[in-house]
Formats: C-alpha cells, structure tokens, sequence
C-alpha cells in the first residue's frame, strides 16, 4: 500500500511562517510523524506501508502528480493549502482519480474559524473526508482514514 | 480525563436513516468503537479515560449539557448535526466554555460535499477542530485528537 | 391506516393569534373537521383511518415525533409553522422516514405571499406536496392528499 | 358557478413529458377527474358547477383570459408552468381581477424540492393558495378549495 | 402591574460566561436590581409591579412561556440571546401575543458592534423597542421603558 | 410626424383594474388627451402629427410591432408594463430601432416606490427617456418630449 | 401658487460639466424655461405661479430647505443629482412634508441607463412621480405634472 | 434526416438591426448557407437532410413549435435569442423534447462577452451543446454537430 | 459632567413630522424632560450635570462638533437619524473620540421594525450601547445609562 | 497559415478521465481529427495550415506559450479546462495578444448545463467565439471557424 | 503650477484620533512635507509650485471647492476619507473637472486591508491614480505623481 | 539594503499589450527608472541599495521567490497583476514573510477605475501599501514608499 502525501504553496515554510497561527512543526517532523503511524498501521494488517512526500507552490506540479498517482500509490494525502479555496484544476484532477487512488483532505487549522475566504472548499467534494484544526497531528489522522478507507475496500 | 460524547438530531436513528448516506452502523457500536480506542489512549497515557455519550434531538439539552459540562467532563466530542448549520445558541454554548472544556467536532458525512446549506458550519470556530466523512471512524479519530489535546496542555 | 398530524410552534394559539392573518378557527375545530374526512374516506377504502394529533412548541419534539413514526403512523401531515423555515433538523427527519412515513406539510396562509423569510421552505423537499392559503381547510386536503398517496402505493 | 381551468406552457405534452417527473397522466384524464369532482361538489351544494378548461403556450393568452374573466368566471384554477417564475404580467393578471376572481395555484410537482429558480413564485401572492406535488390529484383538491372559498363568501 | 422576564440560552452561565464580553454580573444580581427599580417605579405609580424572573436554553420553552403569557403578566421583558437571530418561532410567538402583552427586547452587549450574524434581528420587529450595549443595566432601563408603555396605554 | 403609441399587458384592463392604485382614467380617454395636445403641439410645429394608439398583453405582438415600426413610424411612446422588468426581447427590439425610431417610455405610477421587482427596467436603456408616477398625464408629458426630441433633430 | 426647484450637487456646473452626458444648457437658461412654461400654466389657471429657485453642493441644506417648505411653498421640484442615490436624509425631509408640499423628482439625464449606483432612487418613493433623460425640458415637463396635481387636489 | 432551425426574437431584423454587432448577413443568406452546408453532409452520409427554417417573435409559437417536434424532426438548430435568458418555458420545451429530438443552440454574437444579464442559458442544460460568436457561420457549425449526434446515434 | 446631546437631520420637524411614526413630542419638550432626569441624577451623583443641547441637518456640522467634543463634553447622547445608516463619516468621529467622550445612541422609532435600508447601524459599532422604540423616553434612559458609564469609570 | 491548439489542466488524462461525462476518446485522436480537417481546409483555401499541439497543468505555461503566439501562429484554439472559471491571468495574455493572434474557446462539455462554478467564463470575452458540448468535434468546429476568421480578415 | 490638497471628514483630527491606526503625524506636518517636496520640484522642473491646503467635515464645501477648481488649481491631491466610500456627489465633482483639474486620491492607511466598507472607492474611477497605506509620505508621493502628470502633458 | 522587484503573468509584454491601457513604458525602461531613483535615495542614505528585478507567469515562481526571500532581501516591491485577484497563495506567501521582507504592492493601471474583478485586491492586506494608475512611475514611488519604511524600522 502505497500512499502519496502531497503539500500546497507556503507549506516549506512551515516551522517560521505565522507559528502563532500554524505553529512550529516542520513538515520534516510531520512526515516523520506519518512515517511512525505507518509503520504501527502496518503492523496492524501485515502489510507494508509505503510513504511519499512532496511540496510544492506550483499549482500545476500538484495537477501534474494527481494525474499521475494512478499506478503509482493507492491513495493520497493532500494539504491542499490556499489552492483548497482557489484551484478548480486541482479539484478536477483529484476527481479525475478518485475511484482509483482516493483522497483525504488535512488542514493544520480550522479554516472555518477564519477568514470568509477560507470557509468554502473547492477540493473538498472531490476527497473522502476532511480533518482540520490539529496542527501536524492531522496527517497522522488522516493517514489513518486512508487507511481504513483503502484497507476495508 | 472525563470526555463527553454530544450527538444532535436524528443520530438516534444512525443505522436504518438513509444508510446509502449514513452507513449502517448504529450510534451503538460507535460506542463501542470509541471504548476500545479509550482504553487504548488510556494505557498509552496510564490515566483512565471516562466516556460519557449522549443524544438529543432538542437544542436545548445540548445546550444544558454544554453549559453543565465544566466541572464534569474535561473535553467534548460533539457531532451537532443538523444544528451544526443553524444552532448559533449551541455555538454560543461551545464558546462560554472553550477555555475549560475544549471541543472536537464530527460528521459522518464529508458536509463540504453536500447541499450548500451544509457548507457552513456555526459551531465550528467554536471548536478545536473538524473531522468529516468517515462514517464511525471519524468520532475515534476525533477522540484521538482530544486527548492529545488535553494532555499536551 | 394511521395518520400522524403534527403542529408547530404557536399553533396551540390559533384563534387568538393574528385571527386577520391565521382566522378564527381552533386547532381543536380542525380536528374535528380532518375526522370528519377521515371517517368518509375510511368508507370508501373500506378500512379504519386513524388520526392522531399533537402540537409542541418544541423542535425536539417534533423531530423526536418524526422519528418515532416508522412503525406507529402510515403517513404524516405537519404544519411545521416557523420551523419550516429554520429547521433543518426537522427537514432531516422528515428525509430520515421519507421512504416507510411519507408526509404532507400544510399551511393555514399562503407563505409566499408574505415575508421573504417565509418564502423558503426547508421541509418541502422531504415532504411528497404542499398546501397553502386555505386556513383549516387546507388540512383536509392534505389528509385526502395523503391517504391519496398511502392507498396508491 | 363556472370555474376556469388555465394551463400553462409544455403542459399539453403532459403523459408524454419527462413522464418519470410528472407522470403519465394527460391534460384529458385530470379534466376528467376535475369533471367527477365537481358533480360530487355541485350535489352538495345544491347548485350546477360549470368547468371550462383550456390550454395555451402563450403567456399573453394566458393574460388575455384572466382579464376577460370577470363576468365569464367566479373563480380560477391556475397551473401557470414556466410562468409561475417569469411573468410578472401573469400576476399582474391575477391580481387585476383577484377581487372578482379569486384564484388557486397548482402544480404537479412539488416546485420546492426542485431547482432554485423554481422556488419562487410571482404568481402566488395574487392567489388564495397553492397545492404542489400531488399530480393531476392538485388539480381536485384546487377545485374543491376553490369552490369552499366560492361558497363560503 | 406583572412583568414577565424571559432569557434565553446560555444566560445561566452570566459571571462566568466570556466575561470580558459579557461582563461579572450574574443573572441573579441583574433580577435583584431590577426588583430595586420596580420598587421605586412602583411607588410613583402608587401600584405594585410583580416580577417573574425564568431562564432556559430551549426554544420551545420560551414560546411556550409567551404563548401562556396573556392573562398571567401584562408586559414583557425578553433577552433571546442567540435566538434574537435564529428563531422565527419566538418572533412568532412575540407577535402573536404583542396586543395584549407588550416586549422590550435586551441584550448586554452591542449586537450591532459584533458579528454580522447578531446584526438582524427577528425579534425586533415583534417588540415595541430594544435596549442593548449596557450589561445589565440595561434590563433597569427595559422595565422602566415597559412600565413607562403599559401604564401610559 | 407619425407617433406609435404602445401599451403593453393588462392594460386594456385601466379604470377597472386595481384604482387604488392605476385610478379610473381608461386607455381611451388617454387616447384623447393625447391627441388634444397632438393637436396644439401640430400648431406650434406647423406640422401635423398622426397618433397610433396599440396595445397587447403578448410580448410577441410588441416586439413585432417595434420591428416595423422604421419606415411607419417616427417615434415611440411605449408604456410595457410588467414587461418592463422581465423582458429582454422588448429591450432589444427597441435598441434595434432606436436609432431610427426613438422611443419615450410612460408608467402610470411610480415604479421605484412599488415592490423591488419593479424597480429595474429592462427596457429603459434603449429608450430616450422615462416619465413615472402621472397616471394618463404621463402619456401626454411623452408625447410632448417625444416630439421635441424629434422636431429638435 | 409658489413652486420651489431645488437642485443638488455639482449642477452649478451645467453647461461646462461634461456636457456630452449632461448638454451645454446652463441651469439659468433652464430657469428661464420654466418661467416662461410657468407663464403660460398660469395664464390657463387663471392664478399666478411663483417660482423660486435654488442650488446647493449641500445635503444639509437642501434638507434645511425641505423642512422649511411648507407655508413657504406649495410644490417641490427636485434634481437631487448624486444624493438621489445616497441619501436617506433627504428622502425622509421629502417624506416629512409630502402631505403638505409634493414634489417632482426630475433627473437630466436617463439614469437607469447609466452605471448600477445610479439605477436606485432613494428619494423616489418620497415624490409623486420622475421624470428622466428630457434634459432641461425635463423640468418644464415636471412643473406641468406639479401643478396639475396641485391643481386638482 | 430533417432538421428544424428557429429563430426567437428580432432575428426578423438581422442585417439592419445594430449591424456593428450582429453584422450585415440576413436570415435569408444564412438560410442559403445552412442548405449548402446541408446538401453536403447529406452526400457524406448517403441520407437526405431536410432543413425547416422558422423565426418568431413569441415565445409561444417557439413552445407550441418544439412541442409539435418530435415526430416532424429529428433534431433542432436553435437561436432563442433574447428568450435564452429569460424563457423558462422555452427551456422546459426544449427538455420535453430532448430525448426524442436534440437541440444545438446557436447565438451570433459572444454572449460571455455582453452584459451581464446575458451570460446566463436557461436553455442551454437542455441542449447538447453551444455555438457562440461566430455570426451566420455558427448555424453551418450546429447544423454539423448536429447531423453528427444524430448520425451516431 | 457634561453631556452633550446631538440630532441629526430631519429631527428639527418632530411632532409635526409623520406623527403616526414618530409621535408628537417636539424636541423642545425632549429637552425638558432631560433636563428632568439630568437633575434627578446629579443629585444622586452629588454633582452637577450639564447638558448641551444640539441639532443639524448638515452632517459635516454633526463631524465638526463630535470632533471639537474632547475638551467641551464628559458624553454624548446622539440621534443621528437618517444618517445612522449612511455616515461614515460619523461613525468615524466618534470612533476617533471615543475613548474620551463615550456615546450612546439613541432612536425614536424601532429601526430593526422598519425598512432593510434602516437595520444596519453604521454608528453603533462607535457607541457603548443602542436604545430604540421609545420616542422620547428613549433620550432620559440613554441619559441615565450614559452617566452611569461616565460615574462607573 | 499556423494555428497553436492549447490545452489546459488534467485533459492529458482524457479517455481515462470521468469517461461517463468526458468521453474515451484521447487528446491524441483529436489530434488526428483535427489534422484531417486541418488538410480539408488547406485544400479548400490553398493554403497549408499548420497545426502545433500542448497541453499543460501549469497556468503559467499557457501564459507563456499564449504571450509568445505572436509571430509564430496565426490563431489560437484553446480548451482552458478549469482555468476557463478561475483564470484572470489567462484572460489578460489573451486579451494582450487578440489583436494579432485571435482565438477560439473549446469545452468538451456544456459548461452551462454543469455546476455552477462552470457557468462563467473568464476567458470568454478574450476570444471569438465559443463552442462546448460537443466532445473532440468541438475542436474540429472551432478549427473551421478559426481559419474562416483568418481568412477571412 | 497651482496644487489644491484637499482632506476630508475627521483629518483634523489627525495625531490624536486612533494613533495606532493613522499615526502621530498632524495634518500641519503633513503640509510641511508636502512643501518641501513641492520645492524641490520646483527646482527641477525650473517653475514655482503653489500648494493650498484644505479641510473640511463638510461633503458639500468639497464638492464646491472641487467645482471652483478649474482657473484656481492645476491639479488636486485628495484625501476624501470616509466620503471616499459614500459619496458619489464628490465623484461627479472629480469627473466633472477631471480633464482641467487632474486628481490623486490618496489615503493614510491601507484601506483594502480594513473593514469591506472600506474596499470600494466611489472617487478613484475619477482620479488617474491612488496611494494608500504609507501614512504622511503617500501625500508627498501623491504630490510628486501629479506633478509629473502635469508637466508631462 | 536589498530589494527585491517581483511582476506577475503578462508583464513580460509591456510596451507590445494594449497600449492604450497600459503605456509604451516596458519593464526594461522601468527597471532603469528605479535604478537611477535608487541611486539617489542610496546617497540620500549613504547605504548602498541593490535592485533584483524578476518576472514570472507562473504564480508557483512568484510563491517560491517570496518564500525564498529572508535573508536575500529586506523589502519587496511586487506587481501581482492578475494574481492580485485571484492568488490567495501569493497572498499567504506575502504574509509569512511580511514581519521580515515587507512589500509596496503597485499597479499600472488604477484597478479601481476598472472591471469589478479587478476591484479587490487579495494581496493588499499583506502588503504595507498600494500605488496604482501611474505606470511605470508607480514603481519609483513604490520603491521610495519602501525605503522610507525600511529605513524608519
């Protein structure tokens, strides 16, 4: 079981950009964090759990890599970030694939406590569920979902 | 570490309402489900952890639950339901005792994906954070997300 | 055949309340008048039509009500008065029987000929028709509507 | 007592049109069923009750009618279609002749539980009432809420 | 002269409830000053001025409480809190009451400086005028613009 | 000097429909008011002036009587009605002409202080000017700015 | 009989103020136009007209002048210019004195073909009709329609 | 094969009517130009194509027309014109009709690129599909893709 | 402690200005009954308590003398009427003064019962509390609730 | 005679891609289709007509690719795909450059009969012309009226 | 070369009102800074530059000053504040001097980073440029664009 | 002191796209203007100031270079173009680096005087200020606007 861990613009930052707001963890800790669980879930179903992780600020490279997991990983974890509200590219490609390689949507805040602009997601009707609000702990949660999700197909 | 588990209107009908929508497991063995993962979190922590779950269809109960809660339970788990979109005294309830009983909020269903009357939720900023759209796994992960709220307090 | 006519809110008022808006008729004089069909649509099916009427103030109640149904009413009229326009909760109980306890919504005034508040119904969709605007008639109707329905199937 | 029954746009395909959404039955069988009806009620009220019922595409038909309704008609039965929701000349109609004419609104469908631009009705305001969703079974009980208003001045 | 003074939800939690928006003052020390002016207001008016002081989270129990007000209170003071915005069912039930007992609407805080969802007011228009901003001075000043309409009627 | 006179639906229906509110003067006498002060206006112009007075409650005729009106006619008083808020086809077949058959529109009450779906007008846009509020005397006060328009060409 | 023509902002500048919306005419050439119009009207009455005319950049004033009308004036024409749009004091100053001193709102320019802001009259409601996009003549025509109604109350 | 081709409203005019916009081509030429287009599509296919070229001003006759369809042709070129943004009928026609006889909507100018008012279809979610901004060309491109869907039929 | 007390435009015509609406106390007699309560106060207060009493229809007066409070007054008392819903620019004088002259606004009628244009308060935000409804009353109690802000700092 | 075909985000999943809705047909054979009318033409025009094929997830590709045409295509057919709705940036390359390169909008769907989010175009009022509904022949049809724009300059 | 600086409601307030937001700077220092910009302007362009400096709470002194500009000034600095988002009578004074009297709208803080009120300027469509957010400097700069505007006509 | 000089999609154009609208000026030209200001605010300061001028169409590029900045640059003046309205990730991307790389947002054209997409700026609240409609000298003033902010920290 392979899963894709993909992260939106502004996510390398993380650690220094507005901790009061999205805290000090680095991504780096965070995959560390989901590579743990992995390895726990794993155990759980006697079958390997394959983490790959990757940023990026272009909305494109993100199009690009949903179009091309079918194959490649069974499912995706996908902080979609600022794209979650402005990208109908990107809640395309994600619906493009998702009979095959289901998605789980994580945001490190709860971005129906802020601004307007952030309540309304665009990629959201095109994943299985969202998890918002917990910091890195999210992805952790959210690996776990797919893997529910994956595992009890 | 007390928790109490608040569900709103029709959940007493989990498993026969739209299970096309809803899924077929009953309010129930989501009990039984978050027991289990209870008793597991509480080993990890070696702290025995209290479930108290409730259900009402009047917004006036949650609200005396929510309003009663400090002093008895440590956090909230709350799937508000349909007063999620209209209940601003239930959000009002949630924010006069944020700072002593936080809260997670949860839905079955991914609520983003439904009728736009679904996409805003009231009670939202009032809580730590959101978990939708993993049917009965959803209020496990959100008792995973509280405890590791609490205990890193 | 049994039937379940449910009141909202204020309706326990009627003909007292705003008799130039809502008439002078009472709830209790439209009981009567909805027996009185059921006892001549009883002959013409040929089978017992039972009515049983009830009125709360409560939302909870109402949808506690609705839930209940399945099992102990065929079929429902409600008036759901100002909660047709706020209550999601009921609309979702009325979806949550739809299949086993179809319903009827009936207004004593036309609503969309009065406030833009009103004009929007949330129940409509999960109900199987309207009838506005004809006072305690309306009722009537919406029993002949509705054992209409419930003999047909 | 003579009663107009208009019919608006697309409703002479009815049996034939999107028969999964207002059936099967034809413009001829409900007036048939309407004719039945109206005996029964003529019985009762000791007094004969004339139906003429027609059909247009065109909206200034429909106008043209309801304004040479007084002295021709005591009340009207009106299933505007498509105009329910675009012509304010229609309601202007109605409302022109509302205290010599009075009318009722029908519809097969239940209009609230279909598209927004069905939502909402120009015409209501000038009417007494609306029946919606029960089929060509609206139609009867339009008439018989007609005839008890009729009657009852 | 009976007063009636109803608070809607959350306001048991008044002194503990986000003080520094809604201040320290209980609603008990809100009922003692109100009882001192009506004290003094009764005086001049040479007429006892009773006071009946209730608070519950449901709406339903409200529009119960002003439903049965006729007859058992001759005024009303009414802070609705959260369902100044979100009930209808209360409006409706002020209104229908409004002749013969008359409301003044109260809220601690200044509605119109918060939320845009606290803007509107259903209630409002069901009133004969609204006092808001003063904490609970502004309750003394209800009763005494209350007094000031039933004794001058 | 040829001046097409056009009036849109129900209003055959003046002096009869609503007085309260359109009064009692009929299309006929307004028809003669106009042609008395075509009269003096052909005097001053030394010039004569020839009034066609139409009206029709179908959009159709209207828009096919804008479109002959070049070469039969030299300008437009047109009053549209409710057509004025709900159709295209009427603004467009006026821009179509407007270069060659300028048009003067004419309500008899005033617009802007009716309902809000009164307030836009299509079809003002493609004409020269608008006259609102007058009753008859606003049919007379276009003709005199329809001729000057045109004499002042 | 004595009229007042009041003018609102930047109309001092008629004439020189892009005159390819608003024309080369000059308010006092509009002035001398109404004189002459006001001469003949009065002739036909048989009773004299006083005009008096003024201009002013400031909503207060022209609000001033509104509230001092009555005894002063029989009739009101007013181009209110910008604050037509804007300003809510003068429609109520317009309101205020309506029963004693009517008044004809008059626009040079057709502003329901001009931008959105303009399209929106809040001073509308408070006149007995408007009269738009006539230029200059647009006065004349609003000093006949003044005195007509002046002349058969 | 036989195609029918309408046209709504003031396409009578085409060629005179704001030629900078819609150009100088009448009906009659593209007509010339639909049969030639026609004459060769018909010898690719080996199958006689019949075209049926109607334009109306009256949104009726454009209903009673589609209505009458099925069975006299076998798919539709349409250009609702103005009707396309306000004829609900039209649209409800068009869907009456759709599985049994298609429709392409044809419009000469870019509607996206006009005024706002004409950007939305109401008729176009009852269509295969649109052709937009190519002048009289655009009825040769429908008539192809029409005779394309209903030779792959 | 002295209070300075403002009306905006139009209030210089109450008791003969819409009576029905606004009643037919002048602010004359307003005054006196301040001066009432303002001595009944400082009595109680054991000190003096001055009132200035002021009203424009110019809203840069209003500006002017919110901006040169600081200094001259303890407090204001302010009807902005009309301008309460279009002034911006008074909203921000009295932000700008409002840590040192504290303001409460003060409304005849019940803005949230009339038109939409007068639900919203652009000033409220600027000021530590509304009364509404009570006519002149409302003045002595936003007096009294004024000085009880001033003595309780 | 050289035309740039652009293809915007996850249509290189075409064939693959939601087939229910898309179709299964590749971006590769449209290609060839449009090669063979590309042949048709040339021959018809005698003229050969280039055609160069891309498709890319990156906004900013079709930006540069769009800002370069100039002096290396003569037209562009561009299918935006989701960038169509939410593209400002690609609306204003296309605009800087449609006096010199024009182009033609493509959609393999009815964008109007979608969501929504669908239904405006930002790219619309930059191009042409545009065609949606058709599937691959879309791109065949806006080739033609491509080169009939071109050629006909 | 003459420059107008005009400052609208509540900027001379300025250095005590809200310092947090606008600053410690007075409208006195602010004039300073702009004279001795405008002096080494001067220099440069080998002409002397005059500057007037004004301030008013008053929407009509603006707009008189505004329209007496053209002959006394060469171009204007303004700083409307609140009326920037109020008044459209002082947008119809900067265009209707705008082709002699060129205009730069200025402001202190950055207003499309404040309250929506804020974000739509009435004027700037009738200046040729803003600056917002810098403070004291944006009128040093507004002085320097105006100035080459000017000397490069 | 280093600056960094970020412009969005389309810039690469200037001087060639449409002209009228956006100058001759190309970005070449204006990176010389600023770099001669530079040069004499470096000697004003005695600091030397280093200028890095980019262009992108990629929004990715734009959100990598900001996120890139800390410790290469100490200020950003930046140019979004049409990402100003559509990139929230620019938006957020300038706001994490805000408290250490502060920028000037600046424009050509006066985005307020144009189409309402164009009105809101969603970068503006990351920004410390905005210059717009004086091209290319909006950059030189943006630069000054910028070093005055670094140089006063």
């Amino acid at each position: 079981m392979n899963i894709l861990v993909l992260n939106g613009p502004n996510l390398q930052l993380l650690g220094t950009r507005e901790p009061e707001l999205y805290g000090v963890e680095t991504l780096e800790s965070i995959r560390t964090r989901m590579e743990e669980r992995a390895g726990e879930l794993a155990e759980q179903l006697d079958e390997p759990i394959g983490l790959e992780f990757r940023q990026s600020n272009h909305e494109g490279d993100l199009v690009d890599w949903i179009g091309a997991a079918p194959g490649q990983a069974d499912g995706l974890v996908i902080n979609p970030a600022a794209y979650t509200h402005t990208s109908l590219a990107l809640a395309d490609a994600l619906k493009a694939v998702a009979d095959r390689v289901p998605a789980v949507e994580v945001h490190l805040t709860s971005i129906q406590a802020r601004e307007p602009v952030r309540h309304a997601s665009l990629t959201a009707p095109a994943c299985i569920g969202q998890i918002a609000g917990f910091g890195g702990l999210g992805y952790v949660l959210a690996l776990e979902a797919l893997v529910d999700a994956l595992s009890s197909t």
